[in-house]
């Protein structure tokens, strides 16, 4: 096994397994909670289901949309099972990594540090796109579940620019994507200047390689199937950190199709809101793994 | 205003406020959570909506249930209004109030305290039978979205001691009650005897009236509208907590029609649990008041 399972909890009728293991791309111990939906378990030979990889936003763990998310109930229905990686490697210890709220620990931006100290461990878009399903695909207990060929992602605020970013410059991983309150244009907002600035280096050239902003621009691959969901009421939207605007004028004048972005009323930046649309963005990503 | 509101937060469509306010009874501030249904803001003539009145557990404030709990999805499709009050009064700052996860802070088991310091402001059960509806129902913000004559009880682990206990002595407040994973026999379990033993002293006749297992025995008002959840990998009912075992005997034996306690194989204490059977809850209450 892989994997080392601390936890295993029933809900909606699956079971949701806190795992961690030892991950040599960020040297460190990885956790990540995995929901399998009851169709996995219940039958006697293991049948293949698709997967949704949800990432979360700064200061998460893989614990907090576990519960307050509320996507198992639709993803039980739907026979999808959903996976929750971690927001950064935990225990590396390098200097001011706990300083910041919005900067290491639990702030990782889903991209591979090029800066020291952070190039050490601070590899997230690797150890996502290659050690993380690699080795849970591969694994002997949880592989058996799970059908590689149909995953999709979906993310919360820089778990949302982490989506629409390991998609655009992965897509041969991924059927869809789907963003909550999205990081939209990190270069042009201070979360992303901090973030890239001190895990990538002044090269701003190198900082538009990970904004969806400017990845779209490019996009080649047809329909976008993304969907974006942001609450007018949203803190971080209305102070300019979200910029969802900015993604949807450059996807129009590139010509990029299929991305809908949803603006809802009074929406905060919380799990109230995640709560409220999560059962759309199983529905999306399901719609697109050929389950509805 | 009897309230004064420190957010609104818009969640499946409606708005949760968080309030507080001065209670003579506690001699304290409480806080408290409303849910309000979309029905209850979209209408330009105030209508007035049924109440589900949710009782948290140790350790929990207004805040965890509502949350983790999902209820209000089904509730806002329903037309259900939901509220949770706090778990005890906070800020009395008696000595040892903190000390114990189980007694004093965030314990106030809905018992009416007789003995020092506690009788002081552990009045939980006057709180939330008296000074609280007559303050919400009453209140020139809130009271004219609310009906009092339609309201339901239902809670978790000690608030499921709360809800069956509150119900079965004030049977004309509430048309009904539910339960996950409710202490139901806290005279023969330790969490019970260590808080019946502090708030209402020595006197075991007295615990009893405030025993779902002993107030059942004595129930006269037909069917009891009552619906039960548990979990069998629940770690509190595996060590004797809970006894819901007991409450069904002592119905059975009473001829006490209407309670309903269903066992959830390997579900746990957890909000996992309560999310997953928390519709169920939100119907059975609205089946009982006219809803469904």
């Amino acid at each position: 096994m892989s994997f080392t399972t601390t936890a295993v909890i029933t809900t909606f009728g699956g079971k949701l397994f806190k795992l961690t293991h030892a991950s040599s791309t960020t040297t460190t111990p990885m956790a990540l909670n995995l929901f399998l939906p009851p169709s996995a378990l219940a039958s006697p030979t293991p049948a293949r289901h698709p997967l949704l990889i949800y990432l979360s936003g700064l200061t998460c763990t893989p614990d907090n949309c576990s519960e307050k998310g509320f996507l198992h109930r639709r993803a039980a229905a739907l026979n999808l099972a959903v996976l929750y990686p971690d927001t950064s490697p935990r225990g590396l210890n390098y200097p001011g990594e706990a300083d910041h709220w919005d900067f290491g620990l639990s702030a990782g931006f889903y991209v591979d540090a090029t800066q020291a100290p952070w190039k050490g461990g601070y590899k997230m878009e690797s150890y996502l796109t290659q050690e993380l399903p690699e080795t849970l695909f591969g694994d002997a207990e949880f592989g058996k579940y799970l059908d590689r060929e149909r995953v999709s992602i979906a993310g919360h605020s820089m778990g949302g620019h982490g989506a629409l970013t390991l998609y655009m410059r992965h897509p041969e991983l991924y059927k869809s994507v789907s963003a909550f309150a999205p990081i939209s244009n990190p270069t042009r907002c201070p979360w992303g200047k901090k973030a890239f600035g001190g895990y990538l280096g002044p090269d701003e050239e190198e900082w538009k390689r990970h904004d969806a902003t400017e990845l779209v621009k490019g996009w080649k691959g047809g329909d976008l199937k993304a969907l974006v969901d942001v609450g007018t009421g949203d803190k971080f939207y209305k102070e300019g950190q979200l910029l969802p605007e900015n993604l949807e004028k450059a996807a129009e004048e590139a010509g990029v199709e299929g991305l809908v972005v949803r603006y809802h009323a009074d929406y905060d930046h919380s799990y109230y809101f995640i709560s409220t649309f999560g059962e759309d963005h199983v529905d999306h990503a399901a719609k697109h793994l050929g389950l509805l």
